[in-house]
């Protein structure tokens, strides 16, 4: 069944393309106090195209870090509300020397454009306002249902900011039901809603030894070494089966249900493929008890995401570290409360940091995991849109990723989040060469049309 | 007893001191390509500084990374022949923000000169060019003994022109003993020659897990992390008292004799201030069942020097890293073969090395560890002299740092060195604000001027 807004999207492609373009070209880093211009020029750019797609009340909301967007178009009285959402800001893109071209020039080679954020999240968010453009069009100026829009530019960094301005706006953002596309199709082609997300908490851990660098020679043998108690310390989070061994920590965790599981089994998935088409290593790691959708999807991780300490330099300098610092984080599954991880975590580092090695623990983001009900009406029409645009049945299942403002909307607004994404798994999110197929991006916007198609015909 | 030099080295203090500031000056960091130039300019004031002392044939020879120097005075037909040995080279100043002045611009607070280098080796080599100039002063024209300098820009990256170099030119760097002032007082005041030096193998460890950095949501549980494989292994190199557990390493470890094990137990020594003024931490480590003189002068180490892998920039970014490095050495101690503990330590990487992750071992230096023999005339006279310049009886120890060179005379030249240094244990070397005292640098110059003398009356 084609999407009424074909014609209009077809005719506009490679417009909608070169306007992707630009935005792709804005470094908005949101972690890098060096892109907060470009963050901002970013938020400007965002707000320019929901004027241009027709959306009124456009807003750009100054905050303590980067701005919000909010817009909406309301006048389908009768009709559903959807709050579409979606983030601007981007991870930073280092490791710069692995990148084919520059992750701010996009490129496009092989039916993807390439660019930091093309997936992760611009080319995804910006689907939903060429969508409404396109809705507009081929309706006359009109929208099937009542659309807010609420983008924000800090969802790489911990989204603070929207988690202070959601409960203090509930009026306004009132909505029947979320729309984010910030997640993957389970395979090329396959329609596939998330109806899960890890939560997670995002810390930073500093050791300290010896008050200086020490002498090598002089000193080893007797002296602490900052580098290798923070190794000490955190090699003790984890058995050699990838079995977390701070206290506590799977006291709440839920195992899957078997439906679920059994659903699971369902999904076109080749454990060979995925070690070596998308991990690309020897071997995948975990707890072998568990499957790969199991550790990816429904169990806690812990995960150092980088460590720094002592010489790193070209050649050989012969010092006991006085400090390292490393950056660890927990993803979360449904029923872990973040704060009681946090507290375990903690008590854990204090009872393992080794002697002659102080430690301390910086929270940089936290947030719980998020389940959405598959049989909310919303969800059912969007899973119903999206098999009838892709000619198969829609699959549902998790993602192991967090998008924190999924539970701030099912806590504040009372509303479920069809998590309709269109990236495919090999994308490269995070990670240099990060690409978005061209035409997942059309075919994203015909689908996000068509389910507000069909979400306008229900009363 | 007074050195017959004292009215020469007091009238030219200010002198002495300003030509150090300005060798201190040249940034001659010999481990980063980008000081090549400074490294050379080093060799070259060297040299220029041995032509004003006096010193005849003095040489610059290119090698295949930074220059050694050369120079003789060999007017002393039947007296002993001294090969005096020194580095112009200087360890990285990182971390440049913990130092109060800038490494390269000597500054001079409370009696001392701070520089990067200032101990390590530069004010400490330059004595003996000072000794050599005043001594041809006071003995018009001529010195007690014959010298040699054999003067090298690599000690800090391992020295590798210069172990080339010896075996080469034996009969020109014939001598009947080595004098090397790169090491300190074991207190403030005593007089100390060390008679025993660690070896050291100095490696760089990579490790590989995912091709590329991964999102650690989508991928967390399942794919292998580099950093924290690298963190897994090198935990493992050692228990929680500090005890190396790569099979085969104690293998040749010899406890010291129970004659030196007495004489340092009369060493004025307190663990309290060592840990508190020196180390700096709040505990010391290391093996238990040893003594801190054992754990820093007779026993092996494993240390890791630094670490790098994933993201380290400010806030958050949520990756499994691809890659992370770490600097690993072994300090060895007499008996231990470098090429057996490197084989047992690339055996033990390869056991021990995580499910999914590759790792490959770099080495960047290697040497054996040194034991002098106090008997020789050398040394005995270097000990009286010394004695009497400081006025207390000389003590003879080890040190727990690495003087290849040492090793190299005595396999080539068949000579024992003298390692008469004058740094204090707070001297900072490696670490920021390394400084020397200036005192003590011209009561160095007297003392070996004072040695010299002394031993040029032996026949």
């Amino acid at each position: 069944m084609p999407s009424t807004v074909e014609p209009f999207v077809q005719k506009n492609e490679s417009r909608f393309l070169d306007e992707l373009t630009d935005f792709l070209r804005i470094p908005s880093v949101s972690t890098l106090p060096e892109h907060k211009d470009d963050v901002a020029r970013a938020a400007r750019f965002v707000a320019g195209s929901l004027k241009r797609a027709g959306l009124e009340n456009v807003e750009i909301i100054s905050t303590a870090r980067h701005p919000l967007i909010y817009a909406d178009w309301l006048h389908a009285p009768g009709k559903p509300t959807v709050l579409c959402y979606g983030h601007y800001d981007v991870q930073p893109p280092d490791p710069l020397d692995l990148w084919t071209t520059p992750p701010f020039e996009p490129s496009i080679r092989n039916g993807n454009i390439y660019a930091r954020g093309a997936c992760d999240d611009k080319g995804q968010m910006f689907m939903h306002i060429k969508a409404a453009e396109a809705l507009r069009d081929v309706h006359d100026g009109r929208l099937p249902v009542n659309l807010k829009f609420l983008i924000e530019g800090e969802e790489e960094v911990g989204g603070e900011s929207i988690s202070e301005y959601v409960p203090k706006h509930k009026d306004k953002l009132k909505a029947d039901v979320a729309l984010v596309s910030d997640t993957e199709l389970f395979a090329d082609g396959v329609p596939t809603l998330c109806i899960g997300l890890r939560g997670l908490i995002y810390t930073e851990i500093e050791a300290h030894g010896p008050a200086r660098d020490l002498h090598s020679g002089m000193y080893g043998g007797a002296a602490p070494n900052a580098v290798y108690g923070l190794i000490e310390l955190l090699s003790k989070a984890k058995d050699a089966n990838g079995h977390i061994q701070i206290p506590g920590i799977y006291d709440d965790v839920v195992p899957p249900d078997p439906a679920e599981i059994e659903s699971w089994n369902r999904l076109p998935f080749s454990e060979e493929q995925f070690l070596k088409e998308e991990v690309g290593s020897t071997q995948l790691t975990g707890e072998p008890d568990q499957s790969v959708f199991a550790r990816v999807w429904a169990r806690p991780t812990f995960e150092v995401h980088g460590i720094a300490g002592g010489f790193t330099g070209a050649g050989a300098k012969t010092v006991i570290p006085a400090t390292a610092t490393a950056k660890v984080s927990m993803r979360l599954v449904p029923k872990q409360d973040p704060q009681r991880v946090l507290s375990a975590f903690q008590s854990w580092v204090k009872a393992n940091t080794p002697r002659g090695i102080r430690t301390q623990i910086r929270l940089l983001s936290s947030g719980p995991a998020i389940s959405v009900n598959p049989n909310h009406p919303g969800i059912q029409i969007a899973a119903r849109a999206f098999s009838e645009m892709l000619g198969k049945p829609t699959v549902f299942i998790r993602s192991g990723g967090s998008i924190p403002i999924v539970g701030e909307f099912a806590t504040h607004l009372g509303i479920p989040t069809v998590l309709m994404g269109f990236g495919l798994p090999d994308d490269g999110l995070h990670s240099p060469n990060e690409k978005y197929r061209i035409s997942n991006y059309y075919q994203g916007i015909l689908t996000i049309a068509h389910f507000l198609d069909e979400y306008g015909k229900q009363q």
